[in-house]
């Protein structure tokens, strides 16, 4: 039997959306979007039930609220939805409350017998009356005065039935007393729920990832910027930047030896110069980093530094922190290893040492050192092999000091940790993109992403390669799959990436079977430029990312039926952009099809397309099926709808 | 940053199965079976996992285990599954705890590294002994004596490698060493998540429901259990037994007036000489009612009465408690409504009244007398119309002290309500089975019972009539609709119901577009005999029912097409036993189709299934096509498989 002098409140209040398992994190959005929520209100008998959604910002401590509607009447069902808007970065709690509303189901019952022709009202009457004095009662101004005018008209002696009738039948009556709820016995559901806001680039962005050695260091890549810039480039990705252990450092293709002049894996971080915050001096000083992100700023590009938690033989803490490393019993280090492989030039902290916060702090003051120097980007190298509850940490200590930054998880592992690493806060993760080729992959896959729950907290970063894959498809697909893939991952994905090369259509592997580049970049130093052929079509894709705001969104995708299994395609819609992509998964050979538009996406029986890439124009297309061609010379169709 | 000296836990448990909205509410099972659980369960890195299912008994503090398997592993999943039996009524508490096992990850790696043809492996071994010694430590008797010896081999000058490595690669020193793991940095489930044993009755019954008035008082009924045991049924619902008021009392077909001799509805509850705990006179005495229940007992067979919350004008409350009902403000009661909807022969409780706890009191005292009699069952009138924080304490006080009590909830309400009163308890519930008749209604309702989560909590029983409802299928269909409608809700549901009438093909409306039986036993009292011609197939189907396990569970339904839409198929299976049942939705017209026997099944590409209806063999079953025919003389197969 509960406690309370009171009954314990008539309304149920569940499900709420979203909600990331069963609350215990947050779901994502970024600055300026509305957040959608909903939940299922519902109580015994016939009573009227009013509900609203409460927020309260970052920081505040005052609750603001707006009205919820009962969604599904229609189909009988209890669903109720509001919104807000998240306009700052940070965390945003929300829940919901809801109350039974005496006057409108008085109001309405009396209004089904008037309708029924039932005569003798007075019984009703006098308990409206009773209804409508509490509803004075908590009513200020207006509000009040129009109430107890109300309250009058019942009470007056020679006032008609039909005029008592209209009197609280008035809509704005309604209104006024709605306005003054008794929300003393309202629900609200116990747990706040969370949603956190991010910048917009943490959804919506163009990668490129290049090694600034190749570059001319980082004077040679600041040099780049403004090109970067203009082929429509958000973020330029930097592999580690400091120091290279010289003690087993890898030569060409990861030969075990190095020789003279290699200059070793950008990952195997630190020497007797310095670690994690230091910069290796070939690629320049602090000064020039400074005056790399400064210039990157002024062109709108955001600098996206990698996060390596692992060192060489010769990192510093080596020798100031052996307590943080893992040792065999007699003492010797250990280096990295997944047997059989041998990683000889890098070594991994001990999660489980005795100093483990001093560990974690030390971890911390590294990114915290790199966003002191205007780094707003992370791409955590390997996050799944650290434990989830240090991430959590860590990315809190930074988000609550600059909450604008935003991290990446580079975890290429099974799904329920790439998930987790979402769910304690990574913003942006890698994903299986890279080896989703045919069409029923790709669609399972997106669907996945865009509509099974993760769309509320995991966001794809769609990377066409990256120094360490190199795609089968890629390597024997030729340039037309190059550009095939590149189409797949700007409009599939918010966010996609591009490692450097990719525009060259470099496609020579180490070995048959192997997806490692031959000569990888990762174990030498190459002379790079910007003049790739196919800049033209990442140019131009970036151009209509941005002037189509449904490619700038992942959970509005839909596949539609091409009766070809070499071609995939799909719409986006987001407000009045609608965007309906077909794409050739066999650019080799000449592929037709059919295109269906269904009904759901809401377009007129004959609409007008046009082709975003080869700006033409079709004024034929229907609901109901549309013919397509493409072939090597051109890969996809990007049609706007008109 | 976490406060504690160690560091957090490694292993992240997620996702645990069954729960029912996030563990708010308990699952629920029978006594006897096996519950299946599973969780997500992974780590960080490369670490082997161990995990077991914990399990707390009802009343007791004494926490078993057995241990989980990761199931998915060749998926690329990280879900692990275990299982317990519940073997007493009452509320079980489980969790999953999750450690990691360094031997056993320890040991892979050695193993990969000898089968890659790595020689030196000193440093290896050295730390495989540091964890066996850790392991004889916590080891007792035998296996601490196996532990030892191993330690002793890799300390002995003059072992060979080969000698050292056979020694710690021995799996029975694995199995050792697991025997006493370090659970000191385990993981556990924060909550305790909740299964409900129930009577298997609460899952597998078959129902008759008759008004005692119409078959001569208790008396009457008692002669009748016998007969009714041999006809297979379970359950002997009985509609309210307590006096009924006459003041307003509906005369014949619900009308306004009642003539001298009308007995008004059961569900008028109360008069002068007593409310719910009192017999209606002219049914019998106390002793009358104790001796049907000796007798069903005696039988088998469980008596559900009626627990309707309202009273009549004449219920002793309204003078003892007018505190407890609804008043206008001029002090005068209420009766019930709908508007425009009158019920002028009864009238509703105040749940918001002052003493609220008196009235929740004396409601569960009124379930509590009729327990003490040996009532074990309780089918719930209108449960949505009373707060649901009411119904899951009055249900929790009566499980405490009569745990094999069954409660239903008889809610025609939206779905939301219905799956929550089935949430907070109650162990049955009426469904929309009635009025689904077409096959994908079938298909879609059944597929949403048994697989949306539903079949964890909502324990459907499909009565084919009521006296509330006789749909216009049954009306217009004539007997071999009776038959199919029987046959569906005899093998699609564990628990069906008939109600009286029925098995005389009863079918006249009391108007065009009602579902009201014209002279409805509501208002009237017949009399009846247990001889319909319906009886035959009803004895039939208990029969097959009691003898099929397939046919005692609901979430193993699978659809199969049968290329007719008017000819539904399902197979269920449990362990062994495997019934395909086809019936006919269209029993006036001869229909012919074709059932697809999905490989799914497990069945052998020919088998030979037995017609338990007819008795006949087919030896030519297949996976793939077979051909049925039905008619208005058979509505149904249902073929176990050889």
């Amino acid at each position: 039997m509960p406690k309370d002098a009171q009954a314990p409140p008539r309304i149920q209040i569940g499900d709420p959306t979203p909600m990331v398992d069963c609350g215990r994190f947050a779901a994502k959005r970024t600055v300026g979007e509305r957040v959608g929520v909903s939940a299922e209100i519902f109580t015994d008998g016939h009573d009227v039930v009013r509900a609203v959604v409460r927020v309260l910002e970052p920081g505040s401590s005052r609750w603001t609220e707006s009205p919820m509607q009962r969604i599904d009447a229609d189909a009988g069902g209890d669903r109720w939805a509001g919104e807000f808007e998240v306009t700052q970065l940070g965390r945003y709690t929300w829940t919901v409350e809801a109350w039974i509303e005496p006057f409108a189901g008085w109001r309405g019952e009396l209004s089904r017998k008037i309708d029924a022709g039932q005569s003798d009202l007075s019984g009703e009457l006098s308990e409206g009356e009773v209804l409508l004095e509490r509803a004075a009662g908590r009513a200020r101004g207006d509000d009040r005065k129009r109430i107890a005018a109300a309250v009058d008209v019942l009470r007056a002696t020679g006032a008609t039935a039909k005029l008592r009738h209209a009197a609280v039948l008035d809509p704005d009556l309604l209104e006024a007393v709605e306005r003054h709820p008794d929300r003393s016995a309202s629900t609200t559901i116990a747990q706040g729920l969370h949603v956190d806001a991010d910048p917009v680039r943490a959804r919506f962005g163009a990668w490129y990832e290049l090694f600034p050695r190749s570059w001319g260091g980082l004077q040679g890549v600041r040099e780049r910027v403004p090109e970067l810039a203009e082929l429509g480039f958000d973020v330029l990705y930097l592999p580690p930047v400091h120091p290279i252990g010289l003690t087993n450092r890898k030569g060409p293709n990861n030969a075990l030896t190095a020789g003279p002049g290699d200059p070793g894996s950008p990952w195997a971080i630190g020497d007797a110069t310095g670690g994690h915050t230091a910069l290796h001096p070939d690629l320049g000083t602090m000064e020039d980093f400074d005056a790399l992100v400064a210039t990157a700023r002024e062109h709108g590009i955001d600098i996206a530094l990698d996060f390596a938690i692992q060192a060489s033989a010769d990192h510093p803490w080596l020798t100031e922190h052996p307590e943080w490393f893992n040792r065999r019993p007699d003492g010797t280090l250990k280096y990295a290893e997944n047997p059989p492989k041998k990683y000889q030039d890098i070594y991994n902290f001990n999660w489980d040492c005795e100093d483990w916060k001093g560990l974690w702090e030390a971890m911390r003051d590294i990114v915290r050192h790199w966003a002191s120097h205007g780094v707003t980007t992370f791409r955590v190298d390997n996050p799944h092999t650290k434990p989830v509850a240090f991430w959590e940490w860590l990315i809190g200590e930074l988000r609550a000091e600059y909450p604008q930054v935003i991290f990446l998880a580079e975890a290429f592992t099974r799904a329920a940790m790439m998930r987790m690493l979402a769910k304690i806060g990574f913003n942006q993760s890698y994903t299986y993109f890279t080896w989703k080729s045919s069409k029923w992959e790709l669609s399972d896959y997106l669907t996945e992403l865009a509509s099974s729950g993760m769309q509320e907290y995991y966001r794809p970063n769609f990377f066409v390669n990256t120094p360490d894959i190199l795609t089968e498809e890629l390597q024997v697909g030729g340039p037309p799959k190059f550009a095939s893939r590149l189409v797949l991952a700007a409009t599939l994905s918010p966010t996609y990436g591009v490692y450097s090369g990719f525009e060259n259509f470099e496609r020579l592997a180490v070995r048959q079977g192997s997806e490692e580049y031959d000569h990888s970049e990762k174990y030498e130093v190459k002379s790079r430029t910007l003049d790739g052929p196919l800049l033209t079509l990442i140019s131009r894709l970036n151009t209509i990312r941005r002037d189509n705001a449904a490619l700038q969104h992942l959970d509005n995708v839909r596949f539609l039926t091409t009766e070809n299994d070499a071609l995939i395609a799909y719409a986006k819609r987001t407000g009045d952009n609608t965007v309906i992509c077909v794409v050739t998964l066999d650019p080799l050979t000449p592929q037709e099809g059919i295109v269906v538009v269904p009904h759901v996406l809401g377009l007129p029986p004959v609409f007008t397309v046009t082709d975003l890439l080869s700006g033409e124009s079709f004024d034929d297309w229907r609901m109901g099926r549309n013919f397509v061609r493409l072939d090597p010379y051109r890969v996809a169709h990007l049609l706007r709808v008109s």
